[in-house]
């Protein structure tokens, strides 16, 4: 099954936690026949995770700027066999974005701001484009960036998961964990 | 887009929240072709949410005990356009499941442990059985019950969902809101 | 009890929860023979609860621009017989601190940087300056000022308190509840 | 100040975490004058951070079953220079307390629920008896021996801090920590 699948990838840069993927798809309904670009690619895990949402009509571009990391995703790509679904793509989405009426995008960089032009173009009506940013400062200059460019801030969210350890002596949450990753960050064309 | 056909469903029982919806699918990798046992329907939220993810070939059968929620669900699974993928089921889930080979089974039920024993029969080898319940004893008594059957825990998490208010005067997370739903139990036979 | 007194003050503008009144106490080790200076005063609540930790021999000066206010923190000074520890003062602290030799100050200010200087002044060596603000651009603007003036930023932190419920069919966390107050720093003159 | 002071104590069996101690200490009113009994001591952090409180004419009698638990206690209550006002009782509570007209009592044992019935004996009416256990199923067994004896459980809270970084690329919270520490359960002597 597909979380079998998932844990096996090589793990490179920093990746999406799965909690975040979880909510990025299921905010903006990646399913069946969405046309997604993201970037950058990383290690190909979030990509990756919305291919497998796709299938078998829809299609994940991930834009990834580094040859390095664009290899290492390229690679998690074919293991996963999502060839027919995801496709990364070698070159920064600063300089442009090649599809058109996208449904989504989403967006794992540290200055996301910059493809909020790109992205406008690249979105159908309704479609949505979402940051994913450790900082306030930076989801506060992505959302103005989308405002200047008449795109609708829908809202900004952090998901915490805590998970309870049952133990003979009784139940409890976990102790120690991840107390953040990122903000998520969803914007609407109108 | 699908969320915001999702957002115009009629609300009937305590429904599963979208966050939730979300981890389950995330963490038991439900997608296209996934064959998915729920229940209680309720409004069919969940059964909806999941039958957006398995299409086209994918299928979920949803069951539900009480007359008046199946016709709500039902009415529901229409306005979303699922038919083709969500069966809604009047039958009672506690009295046998009738799929094999089942990839996940959810139960938003307040007895979960009851339906262990049909859930185990009906379940693929590595397929997950997911618990959503409010309260400790109650994924307690879940989990035992399936440790009995030889089922494997693999973890219970709850997921929190803040979400940041951006003003002119600045930026800070929501002051009231949902501080718990319920906790979600993962469970998969060997 | 103290508890039982500090129930029945009359609430006027937003107070400090108990919450966090106890995080600034904890971490400034407020206890009997300091000298505490707080602004504004609001309805005294602040200034009551660490009253009650200063006696016999510390005192609490409380700063309040707006006369009404005072007037509400004087009656609840009085309420809870804590005239001799906690002095509320109708004055407006960006004016001036009278008070010299200071272990710490509180500040519950929507503009909490523009006291600084006159805290910085105030405060022995070694003192705790602390700010209570609702949003991160707040508590940035007021480190950036602290640090300006030779003061060193210790930790800025949220604190959550969630109650978990009691009832026949079993424990739960609270549903809905407080999910944000505010941030509080804590900066110490070297 | 008594924050440099505390952080210097000699640390041995884990500790209750200065946020606990804070919110204790603010849900029960402790401040000058109380007269609170403790078990088990362990290091000594709780009662000497409570020794701080009731100064000058208040009193902590802190119980412990272990005798190296009750030295290493007793050589922090020195360092803290509390001795008049901590007082470490090498003694198992379980077999009784022999203080009378008691303000508060804090448990940070297993198995509270066997101080229950010489906590009610100790504590004077209104007086708060408190209990610190790491999971769910002891704090219902705690609050059940309590009911039973006639105690009225208040409330029962678990406290979170989490700390906001600020750096030069932005400010969000702190990535790892803290998830969990101990239930605080708080019950009143009618």
């Amino acid at each position: 099954m597909f979380p079998d699948i998932f844990r096996k990838l090589a793990r490179g840069p920093q990746i999406v936690m799965l909690k975040d993927a979880a909510i990025i798809s299921a905010f903006t309904g990646i399913s069946p026949g969405y046309l997604v670009v993201d970037a950058g690619a990383g290690s190909g895990f979030l990509a990756i995770y919305m291919g497998n949402l796709v299938r078998p009509d829809g299609r994940v571009v991930s834009y990834e700027r580094r040859h390095d990391f664009a290899s290492l995703a390229e690679r998690n790509v074919k293991k996963a066999s999502m060839e027919k679904y995801v496709m990364i793509k070698n070159k920064d989405i600063f300089e442009g974005i090649d599809e058109k009426d996208v449904d989504v995008i989403t967006l794992d960089l540290m200055e996301p701001w910059k493809a909020v032009e790109h992205a406008k173009g690249a979105l159908k009506e309704g479609g949505f484009l979402v940051s994913y940013v450790p900082s306030v400062e930076q989801f506060r200059q992505f959302v103005r960036e989308c405002e200047k460019h008449g795109l609708k801030h829908e809202q900004t969210v952090e998901c915490t998961i805590r998970e309870m350890v049952l133990k003979e002596q009784g139940t409890r949450p976990q102790i120690k964990g991840l107390m953040h990753t990122g903000y998520i960050t969803f914007v609407r064309k109108p």
